[in-house]
């Protein structure tokens, strides 16, 4: 039998770019992986788990709800402390339209929420508007979904709004605004530039997709991707699309509390409008019938004793000297042709090689620094198929977020010896 | 704004039955449910996960890794330890190529893996067969798919074969075997029905589905869904269909740990046949990365250390007598008119009612059995939407999980003075 059972999701799904590197991480003991979005083992919260852990299942009584299935939604004192504490981060009144608890829903990661919502907004051949590089796990979703994205340029705070007008006034112009669902901003030390988006340029962009409503035919939404929000080392909070003019019936918000407190523990939630909430929750109902009740009592009780924002708070100190060790690296052991951000958040540095330097899979670069026993993100990668431009292919993502400050030292120097070499 | 940004699969998604029902149970204090899929409270393993979460968490080298993200596939223990006792419980070494682990991946509960295949087996308009009356959130996630059901009539030991032959046949008169991907069979003490398919008619599905394979084009899949398989209380157990003939390459084999186990632990998994294994990860890596590794190891070591068989054999008992004091009880509240299953395993009863008496949600029963304070899971909801036959009205499904065997006597008993006000 040689024909193939597969649906057109299944035979269109690519295996994700990561995969490979992670496989290549695994197999040569003494690799120093700059690639992967793993966090910082030796401060995850083992003890205060532990902790939480025994007070939960001291007695049948705090025991057993745990361990029983909970609701498609999820755990209602978690969706509650979960939105007072993202109200009091954008400033609002818990009671404000937008932060009510009954808009929320828990999820597997925010990773499950994004592909939940791809697949309750897109059909194949719908488009996405995304930022230009973006997350490559979310642009390997619309893949799958068969999407067509439209990339918006970046600029160091956030897209380019004079683009994004252009981009919607040329969908206007050949009929294809009522494919266009959704605009999809990693709007916080962002994956993988490290860009935060301004109040200013997420307000601008909801203002501009709300004028191109019209002739869609239906709402168009601001996807905000929250996810290292919490990861902030240095400066202000920004406060998120959420706190924008009418935002509720526009903006979805998702975020998690994998990231900064435990990935092993997938917990992530996200703030929908009432017309994709009721869709939402039916899918993921299919999907499990509801995340993890256990877990979700574990944040809860993470959140309400303060063993949560005490991590986060170490984590920031941690992952703000990781950082700097990365940046001052770069500093010491590219040559000064080469560029990269400084970032006050999250878990990357973003690098532009010099030009003429290709970073792909099948570069000379890439290829040499395996040589060298380290690896690092093509940034092509986190380019979305895009035929309008060709992809850029002289930057990387580097990841200070899993290796040890001694190892990200010595993983840059290892870049900057095959840098050497690819261009001597 | 009017319009809906909606996909096909969002504006299709029906509310699941079952939401409606447990809200019911939440907003009616006094009300007894024999229609949640919930399992034992009292039974929930809290000091043996207690124990293990101790000794888990004791030191940061053991700590550590459950807490940080682990593969797509998921931990390599779990799948080890699965993946042996799922060969010793069909009586084959571990060595044959059916149990390989890697041919193994976790998922958030089986559910998560049912869903998984729809969607990279199956395009809207393909067609899967089922057992009629089959598990109803499958059937949910078969309708938010778009998919087409042909049912398959039940006997006492499986499906009818010869139906299934005939609609074999008819689909390859009719040119549709190419849409045809999967039977889907819910082989032990089946949800609704409780009953269990004999090896014979696993073989015997197995070798028809083959036959018409090359007029299909493509492998035709035998999907078990082995999720009560462990909740066996009397008999022996029944080999899988993993044990048949060249078996591997098209047996789809998922279980769970939640039910046997604590359901608020989402752990779930499946051997799949090489060709729809690669497609699988890539998607459930867009879905989550992987099944949180915190649970993982959680399950991983309450199979090694011996607890997970010692609560199953406690959970045999109690539902033993759960499902005995439910039979009990319709003997002595039902009329002898009506009709039940006596269950050897699994959580539920089906019971089918006298001549003329209607079952569903609109019906004057259920809403006799709302007055008096009792609910079940009407039987019509575990019918596929098949046009080529009616739908059944005169049964219910239920469930003996978990409510109190007073409970139990009681709502049953609430049925049958709800039935006599109907009959009279």
């Amino acid at each position: 039998m040689k024909g193939s059972a597969l649906s057109q999701l299944g035979r269109r799904t690519a295996e994700p770019p990561i995969t490979w590197l992670m496989r290549e991480a695994l197999v040569r003991p003494g690799l120093i992986s700059l690639a992967a979005g793993f966090t910082d083992n030796p401060s995850l919260p083992v003890v205060e788990t532990r902790e939480i852990m025994a007070d939960m299942l001291r007695t049948a009584k705090t025991g057993q709800p745990p361990l029983q299935y909970g609701t498609t939604a999820g755990d209602e004192t978690l969706r509650k402390l979960t939105s007072r504490r993202l109200a009091q981060l954008d400033g609002r009144p818990a009671k404000a339209k937008a932060y009510q608890p009954s808009r929320m829903m828990i999820t597997h990661g925010s990773q499950q929420l994004l592909y939940i919502l791809t697949e309750i907004l897109f059909d194949p051949g719908d488009i996405v508007l995304v930022e230009d590089p973006s997350y490559f796990v979310y642009l390997g979703i619309t893949q799958s979904h068969g999407l067509r994205a439209r990339s918006i340029p970046m600029e160091d705070d956030g897209i380019d709004l004079a683009h994004l007008e252009a981009t919607l006034e040329a969908l206007k112009q050949s009929g294809e605004l009522p494919r266009l669902k959704a605009l999809y901003l990693v709007s916080y030390h962002s994956n993988p530039t490290g860009t935060t988006t301004t109040s200013a340029k997420k307000a601008g962009a909801l203002k501009l997709l709300r004028r191109y409503e019209s002739h869609a035919g239906h709402p168009i939404y601001l996807l905000e991707d929250a996810a290292y929000r919490e990861l902030l080392f240095a400066g202000e909070d920004t406060p998120s699309a959420l706190t924008m003019d009418r935002a509720a019936n526009r903006v979805i918000y998702t975020s998690t509390y994998s990231k900064p407190f435990a990935t092993g523990v997938r917990i992530g939630y996200g703030m929908l409008p009432g017309q994709l909430l009721t869709a939402a929750l039916r899918v993921k109902g299919n999907h499990d019938f509801g995340t993890t009740n256990f877990l979700q009592q574990l944040i809860s009780r993470a959140v309400s004793n303060g063993a949560y924002e005490k991590h986060v708070q170490v984590l920031r100190k941690r992952y703000s000297k990781k950082a700097a060790a990365m940046v001052r690296a770069c500093r010491e052991q590219l040559p000064s042709s080469a560029q990269w951000n400084e970032p006050n958040g999250g878990l990357y540095v973003w690098v532009r090689m010099p030009a003429g330097v290709k970073t792909d899979l099948k570069s000379n670069l890439f290829a040499a620094a395996l040589q060298q026993k380290m690896i690092y993100v093509p940034g092509n990668l986190c380019y979305a198929d895009d035929p309008t431009r060709r992809k850029p292919n002289r930057e990387m993502r580097l990841s200070f977020g899993s290796e040890s400050i001694k190892n990200i030292e010595e993983g840059v120097s290892r870049l900057g010896r095959a840098l050497k070499r690819v261009i001597q």
